[in-house]
């Protein structure tokens, strides 16, 4: 036996003791995900952040799924019935999953679906100790409406979709007027992202309800617009071409030259440009860079979560911006490069431009890192 | 051979002759579903209404789709992707459909799911002859939004959902108020069926451009009350009991005691007894009938689809009926029972009872015999 053999034999046993020690040792306190279909019982998470799954298909040969560390391995009972749990605890809050099932990509019966990827997938929702900022709870709640916007610009489409959140108060006094932040989705997501996995409803209600954050209005669309959503704003879009390039030049006529003015005409926006903001997560990030930067006469506010910085470079390179940008916000997980932000942050702070950077705890680039980032950049917003 | 032997061969022979003929004949013109996945090619559709499916799950051993009579069985190729084509044409209209792989049920990953069945399922959509009345237009159009309200009554959840549509003009002039129509889903449907599956936002967008509707509100929410949606909104209900009898119990003291007043506080609307109708689809129509029967100071329009009828019975059992109601519209496919609607209409006709029959041509138990039913029930609304 060579020496890379023994060793490999050794790791082999090791792992194996150190899985039933682990299984051994695992709290038997699970409960349905929160995200669970009606009436199903798994996925079930403990409160260590292990998941554990069980899926029914009696003749198949093989059933995994995506979570954890390189994905889990079912097991099939003599039931017939595949189980299994992840070899390591889940980061806290929501993750995008699927089954793969003899070869074939399905989703987990059990779950909600979410969409992810460019597709709509199984999601579960681990609980988090700080989780009470997006729970529902007994406060006024504002509402997130579908706008079916006309759209022109691209050729592509009747009409857009926009998912709008309007404060609690905002049908209650007729005179009022809001300001806005336009709030971006990731690659592969859509307008269903922020109030669905995100939340930001409810993030929103909270905030305002403890006086935390000023109600305002938050826009939510697809930020991919080469190609337009299919009948009755349930999407349908197809890949081709080079998303990210095409879509975001398309992208940027539809938000500044149909949303915007929309919105502005049939919402009670405050319509200038302290009174509007504009945001996003990952690839959203990146599209609210290269707006923002080139439309400094419309948006006052940047936030930028898991999505890159407004760099130095930036900032001396747009005509403007120290006189026209209220606040930067750049953030991240963790789990990402949060040296980058910080970095960043001091290089802002050393040529004079007012911005936050916030790293969320132990969280990588999923929505628990966004979900936060919206908490702690609502509050800012508006304020001058 | 016994006759009985030969027969059964000879029918035999016939099916798989005819069926090499119907699939000589088919016509080469498949289109993707319109609510299909962004970027999925299948499940398709042709113009005869055949639909065909392509299911990837290389290791499989048999993969059934639950559409057409019985089922269709799909075969593998040698590529290793399961294909098939149902054996008849499927009506018109959306159809709730499942995979059946190895002996688990999953969805199909091509298409988009709707809730039905008390679980989220695949959905296909067959073009009809008539389904520009549901069409997405070049036409202003109303929101849809979600609300979430406060429910004490039942003490299962803080707040339930309910989705609003608001026609066109209701941002435009803040003084106007309107009539509502409550209108409930199907049994193991929920909130989201009238205005995903149903169209209906896109049905009064329509009929209201073309000025066959009054602009109205429409309420939608979940009518098995007896467990709360989850956090977020996306409705975690569980089975348990029999679930027409207590939840249509507890979800009439949710709807009089608590939305309809919710609604009326938050919404511009017209709160009279008059300016308030009802409706609802199969189990939808059942709630409808016995809450209608029961609070006639509250709803004047009443609407049953596909869901039982207002007998004379009724009329003569329930003091105040003739004064009250302004109409009483029921309907059903034509594959149902159209003879007991059409008895009943003239049954009610005979005590002069103003009231509407309709019939939906070639269709069954489905949602496009309730899109058909809406478009002919908006209209007759609010009209005194």
């Amino acid at each position: 036996m060579t020496s890379k053999a023994l060793i490999s034999a050794v790791v082999c046993i090791l792992s194996a003791q150190l899985g039933s020690a682990q299984t051994n040792e695992l709290a038997d306190d699970w409960k349905p995900s929160v995200l669970n279909q009606p009436g199903q019982q798994y996925p079930q998470v403990n409160s260590q952040r292990y998941a554990r799954f069980r899926i029914v298909a009696p003749q198949a040969q093989s059933v995994r799924v995506s979570l954890g560390r390189g994905g889990t391995a079912l097991t099939k009972g003599e039931d017939g019935v595949w189980t299994g749990i992840t070899a390591e605890p889940l980061d806290e809050g929501f993750h995008y999953y699927r089954l793969t099932v003899d070869g074939g990509t399905f989703n987990d019966p059990g779950t909600l679906n979410f969409y992810g990827s460019t597709r709509w997938e199984s999601g579960i929702e681990v609980p988090a100790h700080d989780q009470d900022f997006y729970a529902l709870k007994d406060v006024p709640h504002g509402r997130v409406q579908q706008v079916l916007f006309p759209s022109k610009l691209t050729n592509t489409v009747i009409a857009r979709v926009a998912y709008v959140y309007t404060p609690p108060d905002y049908d209650k006094d007729w005179s009022k007027r809001y300001p806005v932040l336009y709030l971006q989705h990731g690659w592969g997501e859509n307008e269903y992202a922020w109030w669905n996995q995100g939340r930001a409803n409810l993030i929103m209600d909270n905030l305002i309800a403890e006086g935390k954050a000023r109600p305002f209005i938050i826009v939510m669309t697809y930020g991919l617009t080469n190609e337009g959503p299919g009948p009755g704003g349930r999407g349908r879009r197809g890949a081709g071409g080079n998303p990210f390039a095409a879509a975001s030049a398309a992208f940027e006529s539809v938000l500044v030259g149909e949303l915007i003015p929309y919105i502005d005409a049939n919402f009670r926006t405050l319509t200038d440009q302290p009174n509007r903001a504009m945001a996003g997560l990952s690839m959203g990030g990146a599209q609210t860079r290269a707006i923002t930067l080139r439309n400094l006469d419309k948006f006052s506010y940047i936030g930028l979560f898991s999505g890159g910085v407004i760099s130095t470079n930036d900032v001396l390179n747009t005509p403007g911006f120290r006189e026209k940008v209220k606040l930067v916000f750049c953030s991240t997980g963790s789990r990402e490069n949060p040296g980058a932000i910080k970095a960043n942050h001091e290089a802002l702070n050393e040529i004079g431009i007012k911005n936050v950077a916030y790293v969320s705890p132990d969280t990588g680039h999923e929505f628990q890192t966004w979900r936060r980032s919206l908490r702690e950049f609502a509050p800012l917003l508006f304020r001058d």
